[in-house]
């Protein structure tokens, strides 16, 4: 508690005397930060059921504040009449005074005014919409859950009571008549593209994975009618096993269509009636998220394009509310895969609004009583996440809202240390790290210590932007305290790599992947260490592989930090070319190649428990933008930027890299380089046998065939060079 | 965190291994314990309207928690159809395995089994119904909010996770058909008393202070009808400042019956109607918590025993769906005031589950952010509150279930010790103490040091009773520290009394009569202090008097206590004498009689702001129970307890006490003490000039003129003694 006291004064600070952050006139409804991502959070989370039973989440969700207060100090220079909306019973306090009622209009007085609006909902969340000529409900005004005494004695808001003040949020709710709590997904009608009907069954194949409602056309008679859902023709015919299945009742004389209301994932549904049911057609309503696909790519190898393309699917279909792990099971958002869509959808959709959301519904509310979905590995991408946020946003407004519960977080986190610094998996932790078999969690864990690590810094860099001096120093010197701890314990010599844990005080001889994969692109390692980590671990064979495209997404990235783009394209199209040839239209959970026929589609012991529609199967996406295009931040919102194209033994390539104020456009061939960028200052390495040439640019020569030249915004650049 | 952790095992040994929790075979509906109180607080507390404004609390209103997982484990000799009744969404798990949909009824077949009934509910509390012939839902299930991870391999719930497992909380709600959600006080029609029609008013007289809904009959014609609420009669007639209104539109060429929705106080109301708005009369419908006047009290004096009805009537008007401090205004639950409304309970309705539910509703959840309603005071009041419950209680069930969050709430306090180890007043804290002119709050205040102390002694009881034995010890030690410390820092020679506070470590030289009075009845004197202390401050007029019956509550205990009851009979008779003589059907928020007229109805610069039902001003109920029949528990439930009669100048008094078992009945004159329990063990202690005389008793003599008698339960004793 004392920390928020401190932060308390900064928020108002912050919120008060930071004009810059009042947005134009457009009145948005706004409610209090966090809020409505929880509110939706658990909306959506509580949708997943298992043929046929509810199956909401294993853990504790949270509520929105029940009761807000938001407030707004202004001047008028002429009356004006507001029209307002809210969701929930409310007041308005003008000047410190009560108004009549619960007002949908009225007009103020010209003059410097306080208005304040205190809501009270229990089922949505708190919410308001203020719109006149001038005064609009917006980011400015300022709201709080009254976790203090916090009114003075005229009636108004005070600055010395330590209560937290936080700038509203808002999104894209624009109109009175939309509030937070109508918010929907977009739905669209589609066709199947084949049907087979034989005797009371009818088998429908919409030709590619999919999410929505089925429909049920020409449906009359009397009795039951079966929906079995399949990500594969497999499973929608295996009625006693498929994992999703919905039942009605029918009872009627005239043909009927009948929508169903829960949202499903499919490509294949089997629907069999009974009694004297009957039925013509099965379409279904397809539901979305409206997002722009602004970045792109496309080269002479048509897999990889088709790659691309499925990849992006995939990513499509998972960015639902939020971003969530796979579209037929679970639909929750777990933080681990949460972390790769983050990072995916800023080479696609670059959408920081979900990934706010997202954000905010993993981390709830205080007090914290686990690790986040239970998981300390994903305890820590929530900071990752957070940190990645920053540098591809620029977005301090957000990171200041969500500083106090990175705080509580934290908190919780270091009050599991062990009696040397580490953590430990205690009662009730799960550590999750990858799917699979053997994976030792015993002891101190050197991958979740790396994570804590960087977990740490991120804490430091987030306590600068909110302002937190004495945060910054404590959780930059509890880093470096960590990593120099780090790799004295964990790295061996001998092994040339770092060692997976140490129990009871004994390192074990057991190295594995994860912690040497990610403390190459952390940047954790010496240059000497880095190659020796790549001979000893990464490429060699007798180090257990790695199965889940969700691990196979780091251990491919830091390949490519090391420069293995041609290692790594051909690794791409093995694997996940693999699961093209094997029919798949988005990317699944899980691949093993060594698997055969229905078997590919069997987990958890279950046939049909895997998921064939699984975000973390999507990370071409993100490898082809920052690892070929070559195009990353280097300092927060693209102000500076790299662009390093490597071909990787493709002839060509060409893509964008959405950014927020437009778009970094590269095609790149063995001997051309064309880059033209909408954004900030970057700078184009090219690696080239000769010195390169460029119109208009000046380049220079950095040694060991790299050069570099400066992209300035809204200039179009051809560059002649010749690719090693 | 760490607290919960250790504590966790500690409920899931008390919820599973202690098979006597479980009671008979009566289905009641069962939720999560606190949560279904928190619900219903905020749905009470925001029905508070100020001249047509919404009114809502101004601190933090928490939430039930959305999600919960109830679960029991049990044996069937045969198999057995269950119905299933809930709240929310669900699931049901039997053995680890999902049922297909959400099952109303199912039979579970003979032999060991594990039920899970997991429930989803944003608006309202989740909340289960279970009815089998055997296996119904009662307090003997677990339940959590999962606030770890909780599931073994087998899909049941483990014990090795360290997760919170308390047993459900229920109350009376013992039909599918009455869920908690759907708890409403009852209402009676009730006539109004006196009605005069002038032009277009009508003002309407009910005889008494009441609660309700106006119901306005014969209405007709268009324009509006404007309703105004007075406790008194000029209130209802000053249109312009009156507390309390509506305002509702008519369009009705045929005559109506329109009662209004919300409910409110008042004696008189004044309705006028504009436009061509016509209406024949007014009635009521009266809203009350349905309880028995279990307490009683009569005696020679008429006037007192008047003092004792319209008290035991202000009690029931403000116990509603909890013990709230006025009807008319705030209409919330203030701990302080809640704290005297449990213990005149103890001598009225005897009612535990309001007293229950108060505690909960006030506590909320955590993170705790402030202190109870903001007010310093108002937190000890809370472990206070806890402390009486189990002594006329003995409820050891709810004091496992609420001491987690006393935990909490002490780390809050703890936490905010200054280095001398005291309490002074921080940002956004109140320190309340008393409505009194010039009452410095400045530094280190005694009142609130003394009852930070009893607090600790409270939290060691409570550590004992939930088998927190570490606990137990710090607490005690703690108290002990503090009561030291209090003594040597507040208490003075030179004024024989607790001075009032120190400011920048020197000792003011402010007597006032808050701490001396309480250090009393706390029993922290010696008998010399007390002695000292009621010469020096109770009987001493230059002490600033008190002009709240809030206050006048703990000064006529302390008195009390010290054998003044003439005095204080005196003053009883004064003080609410004085109300009633001025027409109150109800006592007030305040009295001064010192004012006049109509100003006796201001208050906080309000011609009407002062409430004329204040539960706060019922205290003689308690003070004739407990000091002159002279009832009240030495061990938890009346399992000892003790009657000390004290005619106080009276001729005659006769009363019961209620117990969770019966009652214990007492008459007294000056020549004979009749007594009959129905309870525990019970000492008779007698204060005579002569050694008193019983059939059947033993009499002690224990000096003094004081002698000693045991009562056993069921017998009647009549002794013949001779009043002092």
């Amino acid at each position: 508690m004392k920390c928020f006291s401190k932060l308390s004064l900064l928020f108002l600070l912050f919120g008060m005397f930071m004009p810059g952050i009042i947005s134009a006139q457009k009145a948005t409804w706004m409610w209090y930060p966090g809020d409505f991502e929880i509110w939706l959070g658990n909306e959506m989370q509580n949708r997943r059921t298992e043929r046929g039973a509810f199956f909401p989440p294993f853990w504790k969700m949270d509520s929105h504040y029940v009761l807000i207060d938001f407030h707004k100090n202004f001047e008028l220079t002429a009356p004006e009449e507001i029209e307002i909306a809210v969701e929930g019973r409310y007041n308005v306090k003008l000047d410190g005074k009560l108004v009549f009622g619960s007002p949908a209009k009225m007009t103020i007085p010209a003059g410097k005014h306080q208005l304040n609006i205190k809501v009270h909902n229990q089922a949505n969340v708190p919410a308001v919409y203020i719109k006149g000529k001038t005064l609009v409900s917006d980011a400015s005004w300022l709201c709080t859950y009254e976790d203090k005494e916090w009114i003075d004695e005229s009636g108004k808001a005070s600055d010395q009571s330590g209560t937290i003040f936080l700038n509203a949020a808002t999104w894209n709710f624009d109109d009175a008549q939309t509030p937070p709590s109508k918010y929907q997904l977009a739905r669209k009608a589609v066709s199947a593209k084949k049907a087979e009907k034989s005797g009371k069954s009818l088998v429908v194949d919409f030709g590619k994975e999919t999410f929505g409602y089925v429909r049920l056309h020409g449906l009359k008679g009397k009795g039951t009618v079966n929906v079995y859902y399949g990500e594969s023709r497999e499973e929608a015919l295996a009625t006693g096993t498929c994992e999703t299945l919905d039942r009605k009742n029918i009872d009627s004389a005239q043909p009927v269509t009948l929508t169903l209301d829960g949202s499903r994932a499919f490509r294949y549904v089997n629907v069999e009636c009974d009694g004297s049911v009957q039925l013509d057609s099965v379409s279904m309503d397809y539901e979305y998220q409206p997002l722009t696909y602004k970045g792109s790519f496309r080269c002479n190898d048509n897999q990889i394009n088709k790659i691309w393309d499925v990849a992006a699917y995939t990513m499509h279909l998972t960015t639902r509310e939020f971003f969530i792990d796979g579209i037929k099971r679970d639909r929750w958002i777990w933080s681990g895969d949460a972390y790769q869509s983050y990072l995916m959808n800023y080479y696609l959709f670059n959408d920081d609004a979900t990934v706010r959301r997202t954000l905010w519904a993993l981390r709830g509310k205080d007090p914290v009583t686990s690790h986040t979905n239970t998981i300390m590995d994903y305890t820590f991408y929530w900071f990752l996440g957070i940190y990645d946020y920053y540098q591809y946003t620029g977005d301090e407004k957000f990171i200041a809202q969500a500083y106090p519960r990175m705080v509580s977080m934290m908190d919780y986190v270091l009050g599991r240390r062990n009696a040397n610094g580490f953590l430990e998996g205690l009662a009730g932790d799960w550590q999750f790290i990858d799917w699979a078999d053997k994976l030792s969690k015993k002891g101190e864990v050197s991958f979740e210590q790396l994570l804590f690590t960087r977990s740490l810094e991120a804490m430091s860099t987030c306590a600068r932007i909110a302002n937190d001096k004495a945060g910054q120093e404590k959780y930059g010197k509890l880093a470096a305290d960590m990593k120099d701890k780090f790799f004295k314990t964990f790295w061996s010599d001998d092994k040339k790599a770092i060692i997976h844990n140490r129990v009871n005080a004994q390192l074990t001889d057991n190295v594995t992947r994860y912690s040497n994969m990610f403390a190459i692109f952390f940047n954790y390692f010496t240059e000497k260490q880095k190659q020796e980590v790549k001979q000893s671990v990464l490429l060699n064979d007798k180090i257990q592989k790695i199965t889940t495209p969700y691990m196979r997404f780091y251990e491919l990235e830091s390949l490519c930090t090391m420069g293995e783009q041609s290692y790594v394209l051909k690794e791409m199209k093995d694997y996940w070319g693999g699961m093209l040839d094997l029919g798949a239209t988005s990317f699944w959970e899980e691949y093993n190649p060594a698997k055969k026929g229905a078997d590919h589609y069997s987990m958890y012991g279950r046939p049909f428990g895997k998921s064939l529609c699984h975000a973390w199967g999507a990370s071409p996406i993100y490898l082809l933008g920052k690892y070929y295009l070559g195009v990353k931040p280097t300092s927060p919102a693209y102000q500076t930027y790299l662009i390093e194209p490597k071909l990787g033994g493709l002839q060509w390539m060409e893509g964008d890299v959405p950014t927020h104020t437009g778009k970094i456009h590269v095609y790149c061939n063995t001997k051309e380089i064309k880059v033209k960028s909408d954004t900030g200052t970057g700078t184009l390495r090219i690696n080239s046998k000769s010195k390169p040439s460029c119109k208009g640019a000046a380049i220079v020569t950095k040694g060991n065939g790299v050069f570099e030249m400066t992209v300035e915004k809204g200039k179009e650049y051809l560059v002649k060079y010749q690719a090693k």
